[in-house]
């Protein structure tokens, strides 16, 4: 049997952004829709022009990039009732937005369509249709989003079944049934799919929420009853209880149902780009998470360690391997030597297999994760560990010594001042620098001190900073974690720093940053990837 | 139709505890066994006599305990190979346990039986038929869990369906079906469970494991194609990506597929129930939940949430209050007049339709929003805003003076100290303590200036931090927000704090945070909620 292709549809930006606490800035859309694309995503909805500005300039963004295969996607609604296509401001905001494929919603289910529009059918079906109609004339492959399509077909077969062709005969290029309240069951969803099909012509897709906690399957059986476009999000964020998560459908997809996508999937990164999403909205990985979580191929009990050694298969549905994670055995420190060695290798670094020098920085990186250090989104400090190691790499500067004071009330501004002495090849400078708090006021007196002797640094600045609490129990006496991300215009990199003091946590990820920037610039043949 | 009455088989204290990051103490157990019971679960699974002394004690401390309704299992596999079943320790462990249910475990995969236990298809089939017999023949209620039994299914279904055929004829009482590696699809559970129907006469039961997202859904399938006893954890929980979750299946089989099940169960408990379990094992509760979680009834979009206040069904599957939970209207800035007057009412303050007052209010929050507050995730502070602006609450004290100092350099570990200076009730204390950080030392002090006028504040301790850059172009000067979250014990609370000092972003949280405890402890009408 031939294998089926799906279209993978990824909405992490624009329904994803729905979820409590989830804020993105323009500049973390980007980066996650360059990381979506190179992971083989077809389609990446990046939000609501007609919305809000951020938006709107997220699609502005966008123009100055280059994605390899995937197409950007700008969301919105039918026209407003009553309105002309023609003069309908959130329909023009699409077309504004400049993308090759727009979505939009419509309703299909009487109750909203009468009680939220208050509408008749046929005004809603001519909506519909002309709304579709008008964004394909103008050249946009038209998603059309039946929302709450399952809950409609459940009340009113008739009215929701009408809408789907109204779509249709608007000139829909996917039509995607929503579970948008996500408490369908997948019985169900199976029998409305089937029906479907069997009225409309146009290619189906699946968009489903998880208040069921059913997402997943929802999905993956509309797609077993003939759905070829699935809609999701990132580790399943989204509004109240989430979107369907992608991370979960797509090894599901290749790996059981034998099906496979348009574009070759980056399977083995799965699990990097769920912890690249997580770190970037600042959220806490969820560890039990199925593929990609810590915990996923993480054995415990005795009778699964010495079966799980014997053969993996014992306990392990697939080899983790397959989606980037790692087996996990907690009396043995084999597991993390190949993943250092893969890292390596994708860094330019090279590690001759099993030397004495790989064993001990197995050990030594061992010791640093248990410590609190994660090294998934901080690459830049992991290459710096690395070179060390090799003696490929010593530091540009040396702290001798270092003090921040910090000054506040309730009138009053803050005042914060860092008095900083470091040596750079035996020089020692001494100097101090105010701030707007204390990492800043850091930041300033090491780029006073070191612009005599390396006037490049100039060029860099921080673009973010991340802080993550790691032993909540001991409360404001926790270890933290820093992330910071820093450009120089051209590009970009990451360096993390662990203390109980977030200072001091913070000086370590802005030295490691620094020193990055230098280590590329005097070792001219490596690049900043 | 008859409602069909599905048995609940709870086995948190078991498989549960075999979750990374998981430990109970024995008194922990027996409060969650008898919260369990409370609820209406039909068999609690308290752990595995023959592996370790703390499930013997277990079982032994629940002598002493009286349950309204459910009965103890004792967990355990069967015979050693070679023991006469008289003779085996593990089994006569379970029957020490003295539960009036016991569960079993044997190999139904060829290969396991072949490979791990290295013995004949004939042997096996004795080994589970003796050891069924033997603890049936000693009075137990016998289910037996067909370990690994999809897997083999699909490998051998002659070999797994003989192995379910020992157990009944050694007069199991349930044949549970497992999925041990968690990688099972619906078609497949549906279809195996279909043919097990054909064949077995015994009631059939269902465990399933989360490796593939899909342990819930496994499992209602199951359901629907025959089973009647289904097993699972409070909140997921289990070894790698966890068992089927309890507190998705229930509501599902109550409202969803109109089962029932031996004893009504308490569902407006099922919210608190998952809390008190997340609570005892320390973990932070899972915000999208389907069900239970904060976000699960939490609407942000300008639409959902105006729909939702016409008819909560339009964006809800389920009223929240059936399954003890909240519908939530989050204030972010999409939000107008009717969500902050939705959420004052909430939060139990009074604002009059369109006051001055309130317009005022929107305006002032709108402003703070636009600087970088978010109240979606801080209510606390939202709610002080609120009274403070009608003059129900003023603040506890008064910071007159406040000075960090920080001190590191390369080679020593760094030392923090604050000094402050505070105003109650026009008396003044001015203090100092040293910290793990910065903010801890703060958090020290602030305290120790604070417990002679207010004991209450020891009792509190924070949980969780989190801090944000707001305008990356600023770099290391750039605004922060600094979410906290606090805990008494008993509830716990968030409350924001932005400035462009990290420092003083953390103090203004902290300061909301302890007020906010204050507060609600004197004006005691108000419930921490």
């Amino acid at each position: 049997m031939q294998q089926r292709v799906i279209e993978l549809f990824d909405t992490t930006l624009r329904d994803g952004t729905q979820g409590e606490a989830v804020t993105l800035t323009v500049r973390d859309k980007v980066s996650i829709a360059l990381k979506l694309d190179e992971f083989g995503i077809d389609i990446i909805e990046g939000g609501w022009p007609g919305s809000n500005p951020r938006d709107e300039e997220f699609f502005q963004a966008m123009r100055r990039e280059n994605l390899r295969h995937a197409r950007l996607c700008a969301f919105g609604s039918t026209a407003r009732f009553g309105n002309s296509v023609e003069a309908d401001s959130n329909l023009n905001a699409l077309l504004h937005a400049e993308t090759p494929v727009v979505s939009i919603f419509g309703k299909t289910w009487r109750f909203h369509a009468e009680k939220g529009l208050g509408i008749s059918e046929n005004d809603n079906y001519k909506l519909i249709r002309d709304s579709v109609e008008y964004l394909s004339r103008n050249g946009r492959r038209v998603i059309f989003d039946a929302e709450h399509f399952f809950d409609g077909y459940q009340a009113d077969p008739q009215f929701a079944l009408a809408m789907l062709r109204a779509a249709e005969e608007g000139g829909a290029s996917v039509i995607t049934l929503c579970d948008t309240n996500g408490g369908s069951l997948p019985h169900q969803v199976n029998e409305a799919v089937r029906h479907v099909r069997t009225v409309i012509n146009s290619p189906l897709g699946i968009h489903t929420h998880n208040d069921g906690d059913l997402a997943v399957a929802n999905s993956l059986i509309a797609i077993s009853a003939g759905v070829e476009h699935v809609q999701g999000t990132i580790n399943g964020l989204g509004e109240r209880c989430g979107n369907a998560n992608l991370i979960s459908i797509i090894p599901n997809l290749l790996l059981k149902l034998n099906m496979t996508t348009k574009k070759a999937i980056q399977l083995e990164q799965l699990t990097s780009l769920s912890l690249y999403v997580s770190e970037l909205m600042n959220l806490v990985p969820h560890s039990r998470a199925a593929f990609v979580g810590k915990s996923a191929f993480a054995h415990k009990g005795g009778v699964h360690v010495s079966a799980v050694l014997k053969d993996s298969r014992m306990y392990e549905h697939i080899k983790p391997e397959l989606v980037g994670n790692t087996q996990r055995v907690l009396v043995s420190d084999l597991s993390g030597q190949s993943n250092i060695k893969y890292k390596a290798k994708e860094l330019g670094v090279d590690i001759t297999e099993s030397s004495e020098f790989s064993k001990r920085l197995v050990t030594h990186i061992k010791n640093l994760e248990y410590n609190g250090y994660q090294f998934d989104g901080a690459e830049a400090s992991f290459e710096l560990m690395l070179r060390a190691g090799k003696s490929e790499f010593t530091p540009f500067f040396k702290t001798l010594d270092s003090k921040v004071h910090v000054m506040f009330d309730t009138e009053k501004h803050g005042k914060s001042e860092a008095v900083l002495k470091i040596e750079v090849n035996g020089e020692v400078e001494h100097t101090a620098a105010n701030g707007e708090g204390p990492v800043n006021a850091l930041d300033n007196a090491l780029r006073k001190a070191l612009t005599r002797f390396y006037p490049e640094i100039a060029t860099i600045k921080l673009v973010d900073y991340k802080v993550r609490v790691l032993d909540e129990k001991d409360g404001t006496g926790a270890r933290v974690r820093v992330l910071i991300q820093t450009s120089d215009g051209t590009h970009s990199w990451s360096t993390v720093g662990v203390s109980e003091n977030i200072i001091e946590a913070s000086w370590q990820a802005l030295c490691d940053s620094v020193n990055y920037k230098l280590f590329k610039t005097y070792y001219p043949l490596q690049k900043i990837v």
